[in-house]
């Protein structure tokens, strides 16, 4: 349906004007200007005529044969609802509501927007808007925006939150003549979202590749699964703004506190192959280079250059970005030794040396792009006093033609470098004013290649959960008006999931844990058990590696007095006897809900490693076996778990499956908030709860 | 002395020429067209004339009474020697030499420049290149490079190690139109390095900050010395290449394989207060920017836009390199609330909404201008269709001039924005174009400032060293033909310096090793002692917390068993009884030599924070105090030496004075390549050398 937005036959430009300075004069100019094929409706009752064309008083006075396929509303707010309302009723489906003064001052306009979602559900009709810049389809000759710039014809397509962001990009492309497909300022987002976008473009022959500009998500989970979809398909790169202000919200667990919604965009991101730009320059620098150079095979760079700095920088920023600089064949080195200068470097990178002529660049161009081991070419060029630099970058262009490698310019400097730039351009190479932003773009494209690779997420198939006895539990909670699940009510759901739990048993009196400790063996370890006390060690409520009789019955009545004298007022349930298991590593393993995307799980090693290091990965449940694995080895501390200096292996697939579960868990409970296991005792053979809580919300 | 090159009254240019493409027309050229107002000699045999001046045949023909400060040499490399030698016997005392073919090309050409190192100090010439593209002096009209572009005058001065970047930066900046006082292409350094340059300009009234690029520097001390001081007067910011693929030797200590070169410029870049730049962009940036703003007095910076998507990407990107997103004072937000419409931001990032005129801009940062709380501001315009771009630029300046903040701009866009931007440069504004690189560059004005406040460095004074000592127990180490100290050694040598040790002897029998222990006081560790064994832990050659005399003689026959089986060539010094210390934390100090720099010293706490998580901090010896803090403070385990969850701290004093120890010692015997104290036990008391070892120089 989103197609009539992008190439209709005929357009009502609803408060179309011929006054300098106003909107509706701006919009229909753009759109006479930009060469439109379809019909053109100017809608304006204090006009006859305008730019020529025949005016209306509303879009039901245009003869009824005339199918109208897209309206695009630039009158004041408060008459928008009424004008939407005739746009359904003469049939038109897609509308672009320019018109600012709703949602976004509050109050009367949020009201207004109310106005036009119940209007649009009752035609059916789609909305673009309202307060946008418009939208742009240069294939269709279509551009209904008050941008004073029209982009030129290409293959990027682009959306954005920000309307004045479009105006900037706009113009930015126009000075660097770079070209756009569809151009859409989404503004408040009454209807079409940056996913309907995607899910049309994603099939669209005209789009290449798309860049967005992104403030936030509303339906975290509907856009996960189109940018997973879309993703396998084409490149996506979103420029994100808002990470550091916001997840500020005070938490009371671990997870909570180390998550924050700038983590779960991250995460999305990670999850669903999407690129994420960081910075107007480096999402410009992605667009281009998507859509005018094929991806690289694999991260191997090679880099040529007339001039040994900028050779050495681009070395070092591939090398700190995880690129390699490739060796040559064997092939390579003896045929650059027959066409470059003695005092020439032929390795990576290839220093031809300042007086380097353009059939040098050429012959070099030629031999590198017949080595298997280049994936990708960076071409460096200085203005040196002999460089005759126009001629280099046509050669350039012309060896490098169908190559099937990816090839990327750097030729540096301003006024003498820009024909060479220029000539780059028109053979659809893109050009970078520094080293570190051409490998920064290499880097993109060789992570968006990984991606495709690894195809498709696989999800595992997890047991059924045993629903109706967590919800019992979860009840008894709600029921006793408490948010916080004691460690053993947290620990007797984790058991129903398929956790194991240490033998443990709550007693009350210190002969009791003396005669259970005997019972369970030696060495135990103590924790005071009760719902009011959160941070138990913190107030000497754990007593570990207890080993005779006597050593707990001290512990146990030392405990009481501590837990006495700082908690008076809690509710004790007992003092939990507990085995104590050493051997193995501590890991935690949380979840904490993201108000867009839902459970977003934690992992980290436990102790200092968490609280101080913040060694912790991130991602969004469902979690699929890719992401799992991922988040396991993304973490600093990794090889203790794999074992360093003769220790033993952890069970990494206890680890795996035990993020599954806690995964299922949150999905399936809406009601728990959080939840921390920390730790779980993970060794060779498996994995043991040591210790755990949840909240859950509020009645 | 160096003055004569950026002054001169009269130039000789040796090997000019007026032949199309050739280096002699180019600088001849270069140097009449820069409007030199001293005195031309060209020298060429070939010609009588050339572009009007007279042409000598040798500078010996030039009339004894004109006094020639400078002479350009551009005649090929074997017959620069005798040209030399005739500069010295016409008493110049300055010379710039561009030819090429010297040590660049190795063999002869490495020859040639030994025999003009001879030569100018035999005539005390002062002599900039071989292999350069010459200098630039814009204030005394003085350009003798053969680049294609001459700069505007201006208060940057610059130096490259790279006569291509040379070019680079000298083509962008006449497209942005920025300016330069001195320009010098360094070449081979053949007399005159950076420290000069530096020395000189740190002087100069026309220089108001300086640019490098360094590939690498050839007398570390000297440099620390020369840039230490000049930092303090003056901003200097450099581009360093050649991180990465450099310190790759392999290394036989913990601190060799961790430190490697780029470790170290990273370490005196820190310690003597340069800014490092991480691409040409950069460098570019802070140049402007230190040349045209003055220093924010801290990091408080206030945003102010037009446009809400960018504000949020500029505060992103200001909290993520730790500058502060002020608050404003009350009554700003009062005065923020009469001017600016009601939907807009009052708070920061100052949203004055897409229809902002000039007025609003204007009247919005004098409010700001006047807040105590500001220290600088971040200024975004993006072109909406209401934008007047230019009128907005103009009252910026106006409003903003000598009000003592640092003022930068962000227009975003392209053609429609760039006459704001030229406005806005006419005003020494300088502009960005993303927020982030605008961030970038305030957080660097920010750092050179707190390097200002701190003031020079102190460094302590310790105590003498016994000298005598040390070197009898090097010489013997050296005497047996071994470059490893025993455990042994190395620990005698830390306690002539000061450290502690704890109580140990070396036995040869396990009924030896048992009494021993009683003797100590259990726990005891046993560690096998052995000039061949380096990692003794990796072959079980270490036990530790042994409780029982029979627990010691079965740890001491088990330790030789597997000693014997694994090294059954190793000498045995026999076995080491050791008190084993429970309190304390594990930290790691240690001493690697770097070739350019001499001692480069390492902190890190033991164990996995510094082989796993490369959790460590770096500084060359000499430490100042602030240093040796902050290489404690820096690593990200702090918090663990601090205390956490109710430890005790550690006695941090206790570690700065061993990494004084450690720097002195370094310093004071060159002979010594590798130190590490791998641990140090720290606890609130005091450290103790649990295990160390070194390694010297081979004789």
């Amino acid at each position: 349906l989103l197609e009539k937005f992008f190439s209709p036959s005929a357009v009502a430009i609803i408060g179309a004007s011929d006054k300098e300075g106003k909107v509706g004069t701006a919009i229909l100019r753009n759109l006479i200007q930009s060469n439109y094929q379809g019909q053109i409706y100017p809608i304006n009752p204090k006009y006859q005529e305008l730019f020529g064309f025949k005016c209306y008083q509303s879009v039901l006075d245009i003869p009824e044969k005339v199918k109208i396929d897209l309206a695009v509303i630039i009158i004041p707010a408060p008459f928008v609802p009424h004008t939407l309302k005739e746009c359904g009723q003469r049939g038109i489906k897609a509308v672009v509501i320019i018109s600012a003064g709703f949602k976004e001052i509050g109050g009367e306009g949020a009201k207004l927007e109310l106005e036009l979602e119940k209007i649009l559900r009752q035609y059916q009709i789609r909305v673009i808007g309202p307060n946008c810049l418009g939208m742009i389809n240069t294939h269709a000759y279509l551009n209904i925006t008050f941008s004073a710039n029209t982009p030129l014809r290409g293959n990027i397509s682009f959306f954005s939150q920000s309307g004045a962001l479009c105006t900037a990009i706009l113009d930015l492309a126009e000075r660097e003549g770079v070209g756009f497909s569809k151009f859409v300022s989404l503004g408040n987002r009454v209807d079409v979202t940056e996913c309907e976008l995607l899910q049309v473009w994603q099939h669209d022959d005209e789009t290449k590749v798309v860049l967005g500009y992104l403030e936030g998500v509303e339906k975290g989970e509907k856009f996960i699964e189109v940018v997973r979809e879309f993703t396998q398909k084409k490149p996506l790169i979103i420029l994100k703004s808002g990470d550091t202000s916001a997840g500020s919200k005070a938490a009371s667990s671990h997870t909570g506190t180390l998550a924050g919604s700038g983590k779960a965009y991250q995460s999305v991101f990670k999850q669903c192959g999407v690129l994420r730009a960081n910075s107007i320059e480096e999402l410009y620098d992605y667009g281009i280079s998507f859509a005018q150079q094929p991806l690289p095979s694999g991260s191997k760079v090679g880099v040529v250059t007339n001039a040994g700095g900028p050779g050495i920088m681009a070395v070092d920023a591939c090398e700190k970005l995880g690129l390699e600089v490739t060796s040559f064949e064997e092939k390579t080195i003896k045929r650059l030794k027959e066409v470059l200068p003695s005092a020439s470097n032929f390795y990576n990178p290839v220093d031809m040396l300042g007086d380097a002529q353009a059939e040098v660049y050429e012959k070099t161009l030629q031999i590198l792009s017949e080595d298997s081991y280049v994936d990708s070419l960076l071409i460096i060029l200085t203005p040196q006093a002999m460089t005759p630099i126009r001629e280099i970058a046509r050669r350039i262009v012309k060896v490098t033609e169908g190559v099937g490698k990816t090839i990327l310019g750097c030729f540096l400097g301003g006024a003498r470098v820009r024909e060479g730039i220029n000539e780059l351009k028109k053979g659809n190479i893109p050009n970078f004013s520094s080293p570190e932003r051409a490998a920064k773009v290499l880097q993109g494209m060789v992570t968006y290649q990984n991606w495709l690779k690894k195809g498709t997420s696989t999800f595992p198939k997890l047991p059924p959960l045993k629903k109706q006895l967590i919800k019992r539990a979860l009840q008894k909670v709600s029921r006793e008006k408490r948010v916080t699940l004691t460690e053993g009510e947290t620990k007797e759901i984790l058991k129903t999931v398929g956790f194991c739990l240490p033998e443990s048993q709550i007693v009350q009196t210190a002969e009791e844990a003396a005669r259970v400790a005997s019972q369970i063996g030696y060495p135990v370890v103590l924790k005071i058990a009760s719902p009011d006390i959160l941070h138990k060690s913190d107030i000497g409520g754990v007593r570990v590696d207890l080993r005779s009789e006597d050593e707990v019955r001290d512990a146990f009545e030392a405990m009481l007095v501590r837990v006495k004298r700082f908690f008076p007022e809690a509710e004790l349930q007992g003092v939990n006897v507990q085995r104590y298991i050493l051997k193995g590593k501590e890991v935690i393993i949380g979840m904490s809900r993201d108000a867009q995307f839902g459970p977003l799980i934690m992992f980290g090693l436990g102790g200092v490693y968490v609280e101080v290091l913040k060694d912790i990965s991130f991602r969004v449940a469902p979690l699929s076996l890719e992401d799992a694995r991922e988040m396991v080895e993304e973490i600093s501390a990794y090889p203790l778990l794999v074992g360093i200096r003769g220790e033993k292996r952890v069970n990494i697939e206890e680890i795996v499956t035990s993020l599954f579960r806690v995964s299922q868990l949150g999905l399936t409970f809406p009601e728990i908030l959080e939840l921390d296991i920390n730790p779980l005792k993970v060794s060779e053979e498996g994995g043991v709860v040591l210790d755990a809580r949840a909240v859950i919300k509020e009645k």
